[in-house]
């Protein structure tokens, strides 16, 4: 009745698929590897209960109250402070402002830059819901490949002189959906062919702190070089992502057109979650919180490796993840995850199709699977199931 | 450094003006009418206290976690429940979305709705929100004329005709920025005019429940008779701003559309805001919380009513709200805001000049004032510096 009404951006955006999935694969019986989700394991929920009573103590009506749109100077200072420790950025609470979630973000950036037909540049596969997010602003996307060492330099060099992008859109560390992270080498490689372009460089790194295997932090692409670096962060996987709390690192004048395009997208985001989270961050010791997230990310990831290498045949591949939530698989060629799909489901066990990481999907043999939101004996039998399935296709 | 990389829809998109005010003044000295700040006395902190630890002991881990995109079932439910009491709507919860405050359902339903240069009808003035909102989406906004019982029949019959617009976004009840309220007369006509319209009818009512002075409720337009109807609530007025909490209520076809484009800008809004709200509105009497608000809101407005009566010249017209927060003001013909405004601030006054209400201001004699966030007697005072600062211009 309504179709002749909506906007042809709306009727161009599909439905997010895992969403979709989401509600089929809530029934109890079914395990899924499907969601996103953080283990609850990972929310500080007794230090969360003190940090309420605390600020309901301490600002009273203020935690209550319409706020600013750049978010909680507190909250602010505490990322510029973290940032600047671990990353010698320099920056000031100017350079940052607060998201509902990092998906605000992604629908901020789209705001401020997209035209219609504005080149986008993604990894393939890239986070669906970018892909949804920019696909509301008629962003045009080149999906550039990724190699288990981060992006494939001769397709990003012909990308960028066929399609001049306008914006890059990377997940350098433990990517959704494929878990991979870019090498050192790699992300220098990637800055010595796009410093001299009129690119804006997103870098989303919802991710970066869960790295559960040996190795150090790897720097950002063009970190402390490139002034068109927009840095995307987030509470989501870390504390919790209900209080939908992400942040935009990037440019003075980049974050004044965000504010603006905030203040018409939501005025502000939930006072009261940022004070909460503000008075967590300073009243607890953060690094030690995330250490026991990565332990148990560590076991879960290890046990769904273990039960591939265990059940699944020898022709199917899958990414060893050294951090963040996800594996990839990749089954034989020719097969389609959406019969896999559907015999997974009949044996109780769902994942993501790798379809809607593409933009244009075909003969999708790729899956993504999640490990954080189970046990690891739930993960074995799960994967047992998938294995029995893969047998029937 | 950045301009030649921004989207034309941000360029065109003004800043907030009011949120720019704002900033001006925030000094403590300066008495503020500029705002729109509900009164901290309307935020129930002792009930959201006990609340929050109930959800907390009982929830668990659920109030931290990812959630869904259309929002908190019991949330919605309380929703239903409210409407079809009051107005005997025919809805259950899949007609009702949960959005991060009001202002975030307008910028759905211009993500869903308008396509460049599609033709929106506002009120003259209307709120400045919605207007920067669909700003965004490059809508092309017609302005029709306000009377003091509604729209003037005439002018929108005319714009109707000559516009033929897609979308109509009203204020009906104790409107912002000019505190009217449509009269059920009026009401009547405006339903008459538009049904055989292709037009979808926006709705808002954030402050509908603030009916300060007698009378009753008066029933939306085209209320149950209109499957184009769309209307828009928001917690922000009656229990607590800084949650950011709306909702949508609408044509399931809508609605699910509204779904997608709310995935892509948010995933979903603050699920901890959603269980606390909804923990408050089951175990308290909200109807006896906005007795309150609204004994409150009356005196205020009464303050600010009889102080202009007092203090101002008799040639500066001034609304009578009978609920709400706002009365707008008309100074003498000729005469500029702007120049009041500088000689307000001087005299540590403030308010909003009227010129972000409409969409192509010139020679603007109106402004608006709020009356929530100030108390009797530092009402009078700042009057008594507006009426000393209306006598320099």
């Amino acid at each position: 009745m309504f179709e002749s009404y909506f906007s042809q951006r709306i009727k161009n955006t599909p439905s997010s698929f895992i969403r979709e999935i989401l509600k089929v694969t809530q029934k109890p019986e079914i395990i899924s590897f499907a969601g996103g989700l953080p283990n609850p394991i990972s929310f500080p929920q007794e230090e969360l209960k003190v940090s309420m009573n605390r600020i309901a103590d301490k600002f009273g009506a203020k935690i209550y109250q319409y706020s600013t749109t750049m978010g909680l100077d507190s909250l602010r200072q505490f990322i510029v402070d973290r940032y600047k420790r671990i990353w010698g950025m320099d920056i000031t609470i100017d350079n940052v402002i607060i998201t509902t979630g990092s998906q605000q973000a992604l629908d901020l950036i789209g705001k401020v830059f997209i035209n219609d037909g504005d080149k986008v540049l993604v990894e393939k596969p890239s986070y669906l819901g970018l892909l949804q997010a920019f696909c509301l602003y008629r962003a045009d996307f080149v999906q550039s490949k990724l190699n288990d060492d981060g992006l494939d330099i001769e397709d990003l060099k012909n990308n960028l002189k066929t399609h001049k992008p306008k914006l890059a859109y990377l997940i350098p560390n433990f990517q959704n959906p494929t878990g991979l992270t870019y090498t050192a080498e790699n992300r220098k490689k990637v800055f010595e062919v796009i410093k001299d372009e009129n690119l804006i460089l997103i870098q989303d790194d919802p991710y970066g702190e869960l790295r559960f295997e040996e190795g150090e932090r790897i720097p950002y692409i063009g970190l402390n070089e490139n002034e068109k670096n927009i840095y995307l962060g987030s509470f989501s996987k870390i504390v919790t992502p209900g209080m939908r709390l992400g942040y935009i690192i990037a440019n003075k004048e980049i974050i004044k057109m965000i504010e603006t395009a905030k203040q018409a997208s939501d005025l502000h985001s939930n006072i009261f979650g940022q004070y909460l989270i503000s008075d967590y961050l300073y009243n607890n010791d953060l690094d030690k919180h995330i250490e026991k997230i990565k332990k148990l990310y560590k076991s879960q990831a290890g046990a769904m490796v273990s039960a591939m290498e265990k059940y699944f045949p020898k022709s199917v591949k899958f990414t060893h993840p050294k951090g963040g939530m996800f594996t990839w698989v990749t089954i034989q060629e020719g097969k389609s995850v959406t019969d896999l799909f559907d015999k997974a489901i009949a044996k109780k066990v769902a994942f993501v199709p790798g379809h809607p990481f593409y933009v244009n999907p075909q003969n999708v043999n790729t899956l993504r699977l999640n490990y954080t939101n189970a046990d690891e004996k739930t993960i074995e039998i799960g994967i047992e199931r998938l294995a029995q399935a893969l047998e029937e296709i």
